[in-house]
């Protein structure tokens, strides 16, 4: 089975990645900074997104992707509400969104004039990991209800990411959650790794994470 | 692409379903009721296991099976300091078990004496649900912080399952959460299941689970 398996899957991550470079001139050559947002169902991208949105919003335009595995579009009209571009891609079940999804995908939301693109990615914590999109950055959202293990349990998703959001810390007092045990898991993994605690809920931690997204917009440009 | 794909994907799942059976046989010459137990990262699989091994210790022998994307033993570990049989699998990466893993599992964990086995799935709403393991229920647990859209944006693990159990409803006070939103879009897509709210915190709810459990270890002698 290794054998005739491996060249397949290899030949599919060689296809993802010419697109993802694709990709990544069409991002470059638009000096639209883009990131790719992951993290475990509820663990609060579409939140995310609509905090970073309000926080930008009177300096910058930010456009959204939302991949989903089911033809729902609440979370996509959670952004239009808001008055930023969004376009949402069925990945028709599948667990993750590739390079050529992405490609396909940005084909109907023109970057002219976006100075910042959020690719919300399916919800999961293993597929993603796997898949290049040709994005600047891979974020993920890690949250405090889901339990200070999850650097140990999920390692491949802490290993290839820039940024790292912690959600939901307004639910500290209410959940077991040892933030050092957490803390040196990723950093076992990723010891370069920006982090970020944040509360979507209250806006507690987003002005950091907010700065963090207007240097990178601003290098973008340059 | 798709007329080559489909027949091979379409012999995966029917390999996968012929070891399902075997795997269901097994279970069914030991009496043993089994489950195959999926949910999100952070839900609480571990944490329902450890509640439902406490509730049923004085009249149940309970074996643990668990599946992990990485060759992490904290779960198995957690198990078998209770004092019940618990083995690993590591589906090294793959994001979801299936019949062929469990049947390798079950070659290494004797089902004689027990009376309930356990399956914890890889943390995922996706994956999981293509892949039958040959248990008699697939319970799916779903948790208040992850948020009240889940039915409608991974809809196909909400099918296929018998039993719901909603956890971590200690936190309700401190999170939004539309029960009705919620129940209405997992009766849309499941008129039967069974749903059972609980708190592996307090120990709220537990009772109902434990008393399904109990019906169905009784089914399962006869």
């Amino acid at each position: 089975m290794t054998t005739t398996r491996v060249p397949i899957v290899e030949n599919i991550l060689n296809a993802n990645d010419r697109i993802a470079e694709a990709n990544r001139q069409k991002f470059d050559a638009a000096k639209t900074f883009a990131i790719n947002l992951m993290a475990s169902p509820g663990a609060g991208k579409t939140s995310l997104i609509l905090q970073t949105i309000q926080a930008l919003k009177s300096s910058y335009k930010v456009g959204v992707v939302e991949g989903d595995t089911a033809p729902v579009t609440i979370d996509a009209d959670k952004v239009t509400a808001v008055g930023m571009p969004a376009i949402q891609i069925n990945t028709g079940g599948d667990c993750h969104l590739d390079a050529i999804m992405l490609s396909q995908g940005l084909s109907q939301l023109s970057l002219d004039g976006l100075d910042l693109v959020i690719v919300e990615n399916v919800g999961n914590l293993i597929c993603p990991a796997a898949f290049k999109l040709g994005t600047h950055a891979n974020v993920l959202i890690a949250s405090i209800p889901e339990g200070d293990d999850k650097p140990y349990k999920y390692p491949n998703i802490y290993r290839g990411i820039s940024a790292l959001v912690v959600n939901k810390i307004d639910l500290t007092p209410y959940v077991k959650f040892d933030m050092k045990y957490f803390t040196d898991g990723v950093r076992l993994l990723n010891p370069g790794v920006e982090v970020f605690p944040v509360s979507c809920t209250t806006g507690e931690g987003i002005p950091a994470w907010k700065q963090w997204l207007k240097d990178n917009i601003t290098k973008a440009k340059h």
